[in-house]
């Protein structure tokens, strides 16, 4: 039972909320392709591919858009250069910071007061964060918007791929250790409920060639990322070396496609970029 | 306003969780030690420093369970040669599998139906989860309980922190590159927080030796644990190399300090290892 007062309320909640999935709708049709980028595990190397996508696309002329949705460890600002940006309300919209190589970026990092605040949000919050972001950036006419989703499959990953029924698919990263293979499996399956199509599987840190020797080792494993993706029936769309000059670039802001284009790893990952664009289309 | 039945229910709802706070005290007085391992991103090695670090304080002849409260990508089982176990009902509450290192282990990995289920669940869902393998499970007398908690500052984190105010500290795990060592400063911004002591930060992946030629070579960067250490105020623990043999033995399900303990790796391991014990008392 409620009073007219509650009643009021939830009313005007109602016409809020619509108006905010209109707006959405309204951004998203002017985005053409809709990509986001998973793991199972953190710490697979995810925003590193993200930040990379997204430079390579953009060195080719697209328009790219990147939505920073981890809201626990927003690490791609400072991966694209954009380390202590700002939001800033403008007409149309919130206007997103624009990396050096012309990537529109919204991160949470950009709204927290300072470098070692932590994200301390319960589950709800964290999705009105999301929402705010995708339908009040003004993301203008992009040809690609890539989504940072969290680690996992838990609140954010959940509201991203409700908000987004148009995304294109989802490229998940791994590691090739067997625990990370196995919650792989988790992903493939979250995005399948989920309805999204799996653009296939990236195995980063596959191996380390040694600098001094020039022998190639095995960190972690061999060959997961292909076995998972060939038992589930997924693509899988290449393998990246772990290169300290590649990891030294996310710290300095320019991403290794762009930084080291002849490196074994800039090389690897311009195939995987090909299969992507080909999965989904011009 | 609200009806009768909706107080009653209240009043029944307040009861059930004064009881299950009750009982979680009762358990956890009977365990002397509480220490959570935390990482402000994943794929650090949380859980690999969680796991050794249990079976370590087992193998000087301590008590120890596991709470594994990483609820999207459970792994402890995994390493510690759990894989497939099932929780069972028992006299006193549900009974944990045991390691064959004598680990008591409770993870949410034991009530998923199979190995490819992703735990899509909302944040309340989450935290009654957590709050039930700590107060339901009957752990016993104990001489530590770890708490491997999921990487980030979410939902489950502030939920073991906040049932559990009698906690000795918490051990933070990073990796030493820009990106890691920022977030390990929203970590302890977190833990200062919920008024937990921060132990002190684990290096992990601090160093490659190349087993072809002996060389060293750092592979993330160099020195972020020991200075975010030091510019915050908190104890450094130690650093772990990334070996190809201690990654191994994630699969395998047995701890490499157990498994190779001549190894560089379980030797600076043990060393950590000694400061924790110190930092927390006998």
């Amino acid at each position: 039972m409620s009073t007219g007062m509650d009643e009021a309320r939830k009313g005007e909640d109602f016409v809020r909320r619509v108006e905010e999935l209109n707006q959405l709708r309204e951004r998203m049709d002017r985005v053409k392709h809709k990509v986001a980028v998973m793991s199972g595990k953190g710490g697979v190397g995810k925003s590193l591919v993200t930040v990379n996508l997204a430079a390579a696309l953009a060195a080719e002329g697209k328009r790219v858009g990147v939505l920073d949705a981890d809201l626990h460890s927003p690490t791609v600002p400072r991966m694209l250069g954009l380390k202590g940006a700002r939001l800033e309300a403008g007409e149309n919209g919130i206007i997103a910071p624009v990396s050096p190589s012309g990537i529109k970026v919204a991160s949470m990092d950009f709204l927290l007061p300072s470098q070692d605040s932590p994200v301390i949000w319960r589950g709800p919050l964290k999705m009105s964060a999301i929402r705010q972001l995708l339908s009040e950036v003004d993301w203008g006419d992009l040809d690609y918007l890539l989504i940072d989703l969290p680690p996992g499959t838990g609140d954010e990953s959940l509201t991203v791929l409700q908000l987004l029924p148009g995304i294109d698919g989802v490229v998940i990263v791994t590691i090739p250790n067997e625990v990370s293979g196995q919650v792989v499996e988790k992903s493939i399956t979250f995005a399948r409920q989920m309805n999204a199509p799996v653009i296939g599987i990236v195995e980063n840190m596959s191996y380390f060639v040694c600098p001094h020797c020039g022998e190639k080792t095995h960190l972690f494993g061999e060959g997961v990322g292909e076995r998972v993706a060939s038992t589930r029936g997924v693509p899988f769309l290449g393998s990246l070396p772990l290169d300290p000059e590649a990891a030294k670039t996310s710290d300095s802001g320019r991403p290794f496609v762009a930084e080291n284009p002849e490196s074994a790893a800039a090389k690897a990952f311009r195939e995987i970029v090909k299969k992507i664009v080909d999965f989904v289309g011009d």
